[in-house]
């Protein structure tokens, strides 16, 4: 009892025998104290040398369970160290949408090896899941579904389920067919106990019941199943109402997960699956891709400054408060975007409210920039007694803040229509506006002015 | 059936009947035709003022249950006009947990006068959850548990719940208490259905069962729920084994998806439960604080800029150059905080580790450091046929570049400690210390060289 309580003495004492070096224990812990998902966290969490050595520890008929709860880059650097009977054999125990996930990770031959090993019922499971795309209901959903016929009585259900023995998990309800193998809707197992023994499913069963199609992006399964707190939901093709399967909450969690994390992760070029103990060197070459691409961005911020090097040669001043009108406008822009970014990705922005909320950043904007053009000139002038240059870099910030506020509104939703993705590009792009704009305000009309 | 399908029909009818003013269809709308969920979904997406005229016209008797559905914004706006009267005939329907959500954000003296129109056993299983943090599994629990003794056979448990008609959402065990309401099992709902009816709870309740004691932080729930897939899991006491409630995976979903909004929110200095739609007043104001703090450490980059006027007097390339070593060390330092913010929050950092982390983004740090260190030299000097001023940016770059791996894995660590949030105060904090570093490294160097 109270597993969650005894499981940190346990990782205390795989950590101590480790150290220790003896390998026996540690095997014991990993493939009988532990469960698999502790096993896969223990995994994620560790540097690559002890993740080498626990995984060697892993006995091969766990090795399955543990390789559904690592995170996808995890996942494709162990499976590509395993042979194919070795996938085919840690695969045996897995649910279909779960080992569909995992062959998505190997290479196209790799996979048709793997369901070649397969007997025929499985194989055309799991080649139904890997017909849709990863990220698409048909993605999601698992094959093993329990249906039963709406004119049979309550008792014959409970016969039927005894001589099988088990249910899949996450069960919650049994789904009801007709003769054509059409959705008609769900026999909640709750019901079931409460009901007697003679009621027939039609008089109890619920046919207000939210069905997904195959092709439903997975974000809005996930928004589906937050909005109506559901444990699982059928897949139902659209034109046949034939049953294609069901999607169940505990892959819908992920799904949340992955996309909440994506935008965080995506706003600073990171992937949402990185692993956080990838090795120096893999983590290196991937970072210096993103340094690059911001590099380039930095060097057309300078060239802006480049253009003004007469102006800044004559009033030193310049130089000094030029950052300040920059990440005024790049922390403002920033403020906008996340928040549009955020919207788009729980449902809430739509064509028919963007006016009004453009306009409220507009508002937002010009409010804000009035405000801190105030106190920066003020402050500006205490410092230079300088009140030319007080009141450009005031009006620069205004114009700044108001543009800052603008492109952090537009930007994602344009790029939404461009299906670019507003948390991957959209920082990028915005910090090159409020930097180019911020110079070119701010050094733009000092020029002017000191001509 | 299949309202999943149906339900955008249903709004694109709303919005045609609020605009021609039609306003006893969008009441029908609202009020049968869409969920509860739903119809929470669409005043998150509405501005004010259309926001206002839908909760004016949704029935009293469906007020707690969209409420229920809301952010905590919107919730405390709402309540906050409502009458005490209207508060307590909108939670009647309501979970004991969902009631303790709301009342937590009323003030305390209305908290108490709703709780007084409650009859007692209301009461006292309110303020039960609510005597726990909001954020504690105690205050995500729910009371109305189902209790079984371990030795009655499953017949009786049926006629039980015959009796009954009905069991609390997402019930997937019943709960095992022994005489003295001491937990010591769950009897999984799917057992029940499959078993012979004469044998006894005690042979096939699970007693390896994850159990959560009422002071667990309630991202820790999350974490056990995510990791064990688990439906819901029981509450008890600590050292009595008392059984106080369960937690159920609808509400664990909500803590998972406000976490993960948390970091990505208040990396951008905003609340996870920030409105979209807030009116431009709210929204300036709030914002003005984060751009205000901002300012602050701007104004300290430019005091370092401050100090080498001189210098840059002499030699306006540096003035040019000078944003390109503060952004790549915000870019490169702005990827580490990230990763490392995200690895606290999914678990995967601890003292074990952080040395390990440490040193591979030294080493991450100083390999892109001296990478890009290059093709900044080399592109300083196309530019400006300045070797000096090439040297100094290189170096100034792999600076920079270490500094920043360094401070974005030590920040969000030293903070945990200090039990400041990361995700809140490391953005800021990093960029004073790579701009600041930045500058000095260049324009200090660049001062020696050019004395």
């Amino acid at each position: 009892m109270a597993r969650g309580e005894h499981k940190h003495n346990k990782l205390v004492h795989l950590g101590a025998a480790l150290e220790s070096g003896a390998l026996a224990q540690v095997r014991r812990i990993l493939n009988s104290d532990l469960q698999p998902a502790d096993v896969a966290h223990l995994l994620e969490s560790s540097p690559p040398k002890e993740r080498n050595l626990l995984w060697d520890l892993i006995d091969e008929e766990n090795e399955g369970e543990v390789l559904q709860h690592l995170n996808d880059e995890l996942q494709s650097w162990l499976l590509n160290r395993m042979s194919v009977e070795e996938v085919a054999n840690a695969m045996s125990d897995l649910d279909t949408d779960d080992v569909a996930d995992l062959l998505q990770i190997l290479p196209h031959t790799v996979t048709q090896e793997v369901l070649t090993t397969m007997d025929s019922q499985d194989r055309a499971r799991i080649e139904a899941v890997l017909s849709y795309p990863e990220d698409s209901a048909g993605g999601l959903m698992n094959t093993d579904t329990v249906t039963v016929r709406p004119d049979i009585t309550l008792e014959v259900v409970l016969r039927y389920l005894r001589r099988h023995r088990s249910l899949p998990d996450m069960t919650d309800n049994l789904l009801v067919v007709n003769r054509r193998d059409e959705f008609i809707g769900v026999l909640p197992i709750n019901k079931i106990l409460v009901s007697d023994g003679d009621t027939t499913v039609r008089e109890i069963m619920n046919t207000d019941v939210i069905t997904i199609s195959a092709d439903m992006p997975d974000t809005q399964v996930a928004q589906l199943f937050e909005r109506h707190d559901l444990i699982s939901a059928p897949v139902v093709d659209e034109k046949t109402y034939k049953l294609l399967g069901r999607i169940t909450i505990d892959d819908v969690v992920d799904v949340i997960r992955e996309g909440a994390d994506h935008s965080l992760m995506s706003m600073a070029g990171l992937d949402e699956d990185e692993d956080t103990f990838a090795p120096a060197f893999k983590t290196s070459r991937r970072r210096a891709v993103w340094l690059g691409i911001n590099l380039l961005t930095a060097f057309l911020a300078s060239a802006v400054i480049g253009l003004f090097q007469g102006t800044i040669d004559k009033v030193v001043a310049l130089a000094v408060l030029m950052p300040i009108v920059a990440s005024m406008g790049g922390i403002a822009g920033s403020q906008t975007l996340t928040l549009v970014i955020r919207g788009q990705a729980i449902g809430h922005i739509g064509s028919n409210n963007i006016g009004w909320l453009l306009n409220r950043e507009f508002i937002v904007g010009l409010s804000n920039g009035v405000l801190w053009s105030i106190v920066i000139a003020l402050a500006t002038y205490a410092w230079f007694q300088d009140l030319q240059i007080s009141v450009i870099i005031g009006v620069a910030i205004i114009i700044n803040l108001v543009v800052a506020a603008l492109a952090g509104a537009f930007l994602p939703i344009i790029m939404q229509r461009l299906k670019i993705d507003p948390a991957l590009a959209g920082g990028v792009v915005l910090t090159t506006i409020t930097d180019v704009v911020g110079f070119f305000a701010f050094l733009g009309l000092a020029a002017s002015f000191y001509l």
